[in-house]
C-alpha cells in the first residue's frame, strides 16, 4: 500500500502537501495550484513522491561534483490521525530505496531540534547530524 | 577580481576544491578528475561558481514545489594564507547576487557548530538556523 506515486496521483499528493503546510503554519498556494506543480514536477523528473494511505514522502535528486548523486528528503508527512503506526518509517524506507534505485549515494534531511519524533525516526534509520564532535546546522535566508 | 567563473576556469576551480577537501580530510578524486567534472557541471548548468583570487563559492539551484527556486551554497572556500581579509564575505555576497539573478527565492547553507568563523559570517549576512525557538539540524546518511 506504500508505493512510488505518478502524475495521476497529483491531486492526492497536493491535498497532503497542503495539509502539511497548513498544520505547520507554512506557505501554501492551495491544493489546486499545488496539484499542477506536483504533476509538472513529476513529469519533468524533478520530484519523486512516495504515497502511503495517509502520508507522503518527497525526494529530490541532484548531481554534485564531489559527492555524486545526492538525494534530499524534501518532505515527509503523515496525517495526524494516522501517526504512530509506522507509516512515517515505511515512507522513509521506501524513499531511501527509491533514491538508491535512482543512483543516489547519500540522502539528506533537515529537521528541527524540537521535532523529537522525526529526529528519533531519522536516527533509528541510520541518519546522523554529526560532523566529528560537532553538530551539522542548516542555515537559510530569503534572497 | 571576484567574478562568476566559466568552463575556462575549470582547472583553477578544481585545484581549489581539491585543496578544500584535503584540508578538511574529505574525499577528493584529485584535481584532474575534478577539473573534468567542474567543466561538465558548468556547461550543463548544474553548478554556478564564483571565483576570487584565493577562493571559490559553488552554488546549485533546484526548483521546488513549495518554495520556488532554491539555491544551495554547496562550498565556500578561501585558502588559509588569504583568510581574514574579506574574500569569504565577498564570495558569499557574490554568490547571493548570482543566485538572485538566476531566480532563486532563498539560499541554504550547511555548516557545523564548531566552525565559528563560518557561522559568524553567515549570521552577519542575514542567514539564520532558527525555526521559531528551535534550531534547524541537517541529517545525512550514505545509501
Amino acid at each position: 500500500v506504500i508505493r512510488a506515486a505518478g502524475p495521476q496521483d497529483a491531486e492526492r499528493l497536493a491535498a497532503l502537501l497542503h495539509d502539511f503546510q497548513t498544520e505547520f503554519d507554512d506557505v501554501t498556494p492551495g491544493p489546486e495550484v499545488l496539484a499542477g506543480r506536483v504533476r509538472a514536477a513529476i513529469e519533468r523528473g524533478e520530484a519523486h513522491f512516495v504515497l502511503a494511505p495517509d502520508g507522503l514522502a518527497l525526494v529530490s535528486l541532484r548531481d554534485t561534483i564531489l559527492y555524486g548523486r545526492v538525494a534530499l528528503l524534501e518532505e515527509l508527512y503523515v496525517a495526524p490521525p494516522a501517526r504512530g503506526r509506522g507509516q512515517g518509517r515505511a515512507l522513509l524506507e521506501h524513499a531511501m530505496r527509491l533514491a538508491r534505485e535512482q543512483g543516489a549515494a547519500s540522502m539528506e534531511i533537515v529537521t528541527s531540534t524540537g521535532d523529537e519524533a522525526a529526529r528519533g525516526l531519522y536516527a533509528s534509520a541510520g541518519f546522523t547530524n554529526l560532523d566529528g564532535a560537532d553538530q551539522l546546522l542548516y542555515y537559510e535566508r530569503e534572497l
